[in-house]
Order: structure tokens, then C-alpha cells, then sequence
């Protein structure tokens, strides 16, 4: 006698039909860090999947020309290719041939995520196709992303309120106009913290340094730990310090900081630094970015929390691989975040909800976004995120917003289709140019 | 204008609505190792967890009876969970009480599986349920577990043939025959070896060693070699030997062998013959079978290769991690396999066909099991088994089978529901108990 289980659910065609891609340009205020400033828009690319059942899927990934073009590759090959078949994805990728001398050692993402390669590319552009392939494969089957990941072990995502010095506009007035005020102060620092508590209820809080010398930012942080004592406090000034200067901060203020993030360049001076500040975490988005760089960095103490991009890393099952790869070497994992829009927030709130160990609030620049694609944005409430059970990512796309954020990366002129932080600078400081590090 | 997405599964109830257990004692031959012999018949736990909607998973573990009063424990604390929480799990268990003196520092499957810990036993209980919540997900879907998994990367996994020196029956003709000779010199090895070829199509070969002194073991690999020239093999004596003993049989058999496994007990021989081996890698299912082993072997250099078994290791999920730490630090990974149904191969395979870096055939005591569970054993062609692309595991319960097995339980006396090898020894050998080590 042999059991058939009774309900069989009707066979789902989970080949994949059609991909979509729509790079776009998404407006950023001017929000300073230690290579320039935000550009007035910034580009994304928006990738759906359709399936031969008609179900679509979104992912969402960086959209500057060299994304694309690899994007537009990868769509070819993956016709015949299933939503299910996300491990696949990467040998897919390989098969696409990149521009080597256009990619190997330029820098990217405004110069804040180190050297570009061919490999960081190609995983940039797969986890955009990974997570449109797994919000279809939610939606074809009824399971929200998080259950495609193991499922959730909490139900909401804490969020830590990402606090940028900043212009009240841009040079010439370009751009999308916000409500926000010019920060380039500690009182400035300070009241925008504060309207982050009153707008979100934040309860962590990440400074971006790098921008203005090391006394004028310890003297910001002093100030947030004054007008918000006890809440945990970053600061991240994009590896711009020397050793020295490095333990100088930490020193100053390692009884405010939760942890201090990336205060210099390269896993040698990380590790120097992590020696002598005993007690103070350094967390990293710049020294790890790839698995490659784990041993030497994990191995030699230099960071003790990786903050994941899924982006970066390659999509959600191998943020949930570097989770692991951090607890089993005791090493902390929370989440780092570029300008992004609602999808991508929604996906780093799926794989965030799976991960054990997630000792630190994830960064999101999405309070800075007044843009984006999909019909309800995502809600911060006391600092967190909601996780969705919804199908798939439990977002939904907006094509009347997706076609004119479309349109306006149609009728540049090309000077926003690839983010470069310094350039945006040169419109307010003629002659500037990205500062070598140690720049203090 | 949004976008709904077209067809949208009717909702599927994914809550546990019931759990059964099934200690089952399954049939297996004299198989010998350095502790001692199988026992005639070894037990086993079949767990099934039924949705509210009906659907049945299947999975399978250690059944010894401290494994079987922890899934007890564990199974009345899934009631109103979900199939598709099984990142939840482990918190699960870590809630249900383990009686440390009964568990903590007593030997476990046979001795060869190094010192039992809470957290272990707990790990390898949570497995057999991940892998019955995985079949229940697949099926109420329609998803093939590797699907689950992220999606496979290849149709077919290799395995090895698991060579054993054996007797031709157990002692006083206990247990169920079989039609296998007696393998206990060079030529019953070669003999056994090539039978597999035969019925199976294996294409790369594993002794079982720890068995005999080490020149018979040797020479029985270099009557492999000449009887299958040019095909991988591998010693595994269990860790029975001594630093300069395991020197000794590297050298001797370096120019044949794959890898050797387990020369030597504990991280540091490990290392040391790792260190001074060169070019001949060493594996593991000893030295390294928790995460908290990892970054002293790894970061010694003890293990090239590790051969994770899903039940230790907590499942399929933490398998996949497992073979991501292992990929990050260069390190290989395949599989172990100790007695089990084709519910575990099932597994197994699932698992496996989802590991990009699968470099090295899997092992598996399949092949030496004549009872099943299931309506159809699983097939091995040309040394592989086919990955199924049907919803679930891909396996059917034949409860009639089953049930016959668990009468066998029922009607023991006690003497076979804990594994022991050496106990199983003393049947033939009085007095015997298991070697200290090195026994070499």
C-alpha cells in the first residue's frame, strides 16, 4: 500500500518568458560623503521576470551603463531558464563576456565601494535577476520570500536612521526639491536625527562621515549622544582616516559608539586598528565586499560586523551564505544600503528576517528617496519594517511611476546615467577631485 | 495603474496540524569498522508532519532512543508551526530539554561520530523534521526540494561505492542475510568493488578501514588500484591512527589516492599530517562536524575536504551554508553517509545537486540496505542517482513496509535500539571493546 498525498496543486510553467529591463533615474538629494556629493538623480534599473503563466516578479539593482549592459546581456541567456533555478544564475552570468578594461580597477558607486571587477559586476547585476526570479516564484506558488529563504524568525526589521550631512539643495537648484534642511553641523546633525525619531522612530543612528575633519565629527556624535543618550551610535567615514587618526576617533569615542565603520582603508589597517581599540567593533562595508575577502579579514580580526549588501554579494541566498559564513566565525552581520527604492528595501526585509544573528539595525537611504515604483512605499514604524507574508516580495510595480522615472533616464543627456560622486561635487567646488585616503 | 500580477495560487494552509514518529529498526550487514560491527538490524526514525491541508512530508534520522525522546519532545511543540518555518526550528529545539548526563560526552553512532553533545543530538533531530517540512513545502506547491534550495546546478549527483571489509553473516546467523560474500583480505575488497561496478556503475571507491592493521588496509587499496587503474579511492580508518602511522600510509598510497580520510583523531594530528602530506588532501567527518569546529581546522589547515552529513549538520539548509564556509576558505565538500533509508537519499541528493563546488563523489551505505520505506528505491546509474524534478523529495512512503519495520521495533527487547558497534563485536568476539586511539 503506498500514501498519495490528497491535495496536488495544479502544475505552474515556472519557465521564464519574457525579462524586462528599465533603467531609470531616481532623484537623491545632496548628500555628502568623503568622495563628493549624491548626484541630483541617480540611476537604477528595474528587471522583471515574466513567466509563461504570466506571473511577473521585480528586482531591482544598480543601473549604471556597465550594469546594464551586462544586464542586457544575462536577459538574453535566460530565456528557456527557470524562475527556480537561482544557483544557476551564476554560471549563467559567467558566460557573458565584460568589458574587462572598461571594469577591472575603475571605481564605482561614487568611488565608496572600492575597486570595481568583472566578478563584483556580474553578482551585482545576478542578484537584480535573483530576486525578480524569486518574487515570481513567490507569487506563482503563494509563498512570500521569506519562506523561499528558510522562512522568517522575526516579524519585523529594525532599521537604523542613516543620518548624512547634507546641502538644503543642489548646486544651481537641480534635481527634485525636498523638505529637508542643510545639515553641515552638529546642531544640523542633530535635529535631522531628531525628526528621523519623530517621522520613523528610529533607534539607532549611523552618521556617514568622511566629509568635514575628524574633530568636527566626533563633535556631531558627541552631540547625538547627548540629545539621544544611550541609542546606538555609528560612524562611517568610508575608510578616510589614517591608522592614527582611526584610533584617535575611536578613542574619543568609543564609549558612544555602537560600532565604528570602515575609519580606514584596506584589511591590513583594519586589523591594525581592530588590535588596538579592544572593546569597539569595527564594522565594514568596504574591507569585505566579496567572499574572496573573507579569510585574510576574518583570520587576521580586522572586521568584527560585515555589513551585507545583497546587491554587492549577489542576492539573498548568498546574503543568508555570508550570515553564515559570519556566525560560524563569530563575526557579526548586519545590512548596508545604497540609494535604493522600495523593492530592494523589500528584499533586504525578506532575507533580513531569516538571519539569526542579526545583532545591528540594517541601514536604508529610503527615507531619503521621495521616488519610486511601486504602488504603496515600504512604512518604517519605531524603526522597522514589517515583514511581508504576502506572496513573493509583497510589493507591487507602479508602471505609470516606473515609465516617467523611465523618461527621465531617456531624456538625459548622459551626465546621470553613471553615478560619480566627485562630479556632482565639481558643480559647487570647480577642480574638485575624489581625496586620496588617508585623507586625514 | 498597477499591475496584478495574473494567475494567483489558491492559498495553501501550511500549518502542522499533525506529527507522527516512527522508530523503525531497518536490516544491515556485518559491516566492520574500527569500533567494531554493525549490528544486525540499526535504528532509524521516520518523522511525517501533515499540513492542515492534508499534505504529508517525509524525512528520516538517527532513531537511537535519545534521538527518538528529543523528537518526541519537539513534535508536541510544532503544533500551530509551519512547513515553511525552518529557519524557526532550531529555536525550537534549543527550548525543548535535553537531559545533559545522559547525552553530554557519551559516544554516538557506533563511536564514529566523536563526543555527543545537547547540541548535536539537537541538530540532528531538527534535520529529520527540516527535511519532512521540505517534502511537505515541495508537494504543496509543486516545488521539487532542490527548488527549495535555490534551484539545482546539475541533474545528476555521483556517488561512491562505500566499500566494507564484511563477514558473509552476522554472528549465530542473527539479522536478515544477504547475498554479499565476506570481504576481509585484498581480494574480497577487489571482489566487492568490482560488484558494485557491476550493479551500480560506481566510478569512484571508499574502504571503510580502522578494521585491520594498516599494511592489510594497504594493500587492499593497492589491489584497488590495479583492479580499477586510474579511478579516485579513499582510506577511512575512523581516526585510528597515529601521527607517524598516518605519515606512513600516506606516503605509501599518495600516488592513488583521492584523499584520505580521518588518518588521525582530533584538529591538531590533523593538522600535523595535513602539514606534512602535501599534495594529498585529507577529509573529514570527525574532526570537523559543527560549525564551532570550523575556524580551527580551517585556519590550521587540518581538512581539504568535508564531508558533511545533512543529519549532523542540521539539515539541508545548513548543509548548503556548510558547503558556502567551506567554498569561502577553499575548502571541498562532499558527502558522508552513515546507515539510511532512500528518504535520506532523497536528501541527500537534493542537497547535492544544489552545491556549485561539488567536487568529490558522495558516500553512501545505500547500496548495503536490502529494506526500504518507500514504494521505490532509488536507482544508481553509471554511479549517479537522477536529481527529481517531481514536487517534494520525490519519494512515496510504503506504510506497509513501514509498519512492518516498526513491529520489528516493537518486538525488540531493547538490545538493538541504540546502536552499538562494539556490543554487536562481542558476539563474536568476547570481551571486546572499543580501541582507544590510536589504535595504530
Amino acid at each position: 500500500m503506498s500514501i498519495a498525498d490528497t491535495p496536488v496543486p495544479a502544475p505552474v510553467d515556472l519557465t521564464i518568458a519574457e525579462v524586462r529591463l528599465t533603467p531609470i533615474l531616481v532623484a537623491d538629494p545632496p548628500l555628502l560623503n568623503t568622495q563628493g556629493v549624491h548626484q541630483p538623480y541617480t540611476p537604477r534599473l528595474i528587471i522583471e521576470v515574466v513567466t509563461a503563466d504570466g506571473v511577473t516578479g521585480v528586482g531591482e539593482t544598480y543601473g549604471d551603463t556597465k550594469y546594464l549592459d551586462l544586464a542586457r546581456a544575462l536577459a538574453k541567456r535566460l530565456e528557456g531558464h527557470r524562475v527556480d533555478g537561482l544557483n544557476a544564475l551564476f554560471a549563467l552570468a559567467d558566460e557573458v563576456h565584460v568589458d574587462a578594461a572598461r571594469v577591472e580597477n575603475s571605481v564605482d558607486v561614487g568611488g565608496l565601494r572600492g575597486v570595481q571587477t568583472a566578478d563584483k559586476l556580474r553578482l551585482s547585476v545576478v542578484s537584480g535577476f535573483e530576486v525578480a526570479c524569486l518574487d515570481a516564484l513567490g507569487k506563482a506558488t503563494g509563498l512570500p520570500v521569506h519562506a523561499l529563504l528558510g522562512g522568517k524568525v522575526r516579524d519585523r526589521v529594525d532599521y537604523s536612521a542613516y543620518l548624512f550631512y547634507r546641502w538644503a539643495e543642489h548646486p544651481d537648484g537641480a534635481g527634485e526639491p525636498d523638505d529637508w534642511s542643510a545639515a553641515t553641523d552638529p546642531q544640523g546633525v542633530v535635529e535631522q536625527a531628531l525628526r528621523f525619531v519623530r517621522d520613523y522612530g528610529f533607534r539607532s543612528f549611523k552618521l556617514k562621515g568622511g566629509v568635514y575633519e575628524p574633530e568636527r565629527e566626533i563633535a556631531a556624535i558627541r552631540a547625538l549622544a547627548e540629545a539621544l543618550p544611550g541609542k546606538p551610535l555609528r560612524l562611517d567615514p568610508n575608510g578616510a582616516w589614517s591608522v592614527p587618526t582611526s584610533l584617535k576617533v575611536a578613542e574619543e569615542l568609543r564609549d558612544v559608539l555602537e560600532y565604528l565603520e570602515d575609519p580606514t582603508s584596506g584589511t591590513a589597517n583594519m586589523a591594525e586598528v581592530a588590535a588596538a581599540v579592544d572593546g569597539l567593533p569595527l564594522a565594514t562595508n568596504m574591507c569585505v565586499t566579496t567572499f574572496q575577502e573573507i579569510p585574510e579579514a576574518f583570520t587576521k580580526g580586522a572586521v568584527q560586523v560585515v555589513l551585507s549588501d545583497h546587491h554587492y554579494w549577489g542576492g539573498l541566498h548568498r546574503t543568508r551564505e555570508l550570515a553564515a559564513v559570519c556566525r560560524t566565525f563569530g563575526v557579526g552581520v548586519s545590512m548596508h544600503s545604497n540609494t535604493h527604492l522600495g523593492i530592494s528595501l523589500a528584499a533586504m526585509t525578506h532575507v533580513a528576517a531569516t538571519v539569526p544573528q542579526l545583532d545591528h539595525a540594517c541601514d536604508s537611504h529610503y527615507p531619503w528617496q521621495t521616488e519610486d515604483v511601486i504602488t504603496e512605499r515600504l512604512a518604517f514604524r519605531d524603526g522597522a519594517v514589517a515583514v511581508s507574508d504576502a506572496p513573493g516580495l509583497g510589493v507591487t510595480l507602479d508602471r505609470d511611476k516606473l515609465a516617467a522615472l523611465h523618461q527621465r533616464w531617456l531624456d538625459d543627456d548622459g551626465t546621470m546615467r553613471d553615478r560619480d560622486d566627485a562630479a556632482a561635487m565639481r558643480k559647487a567646488e570647480p577642480g574638485w577631485t575624489a581625496p586620496a585616503v588617508p585623507r586625514w
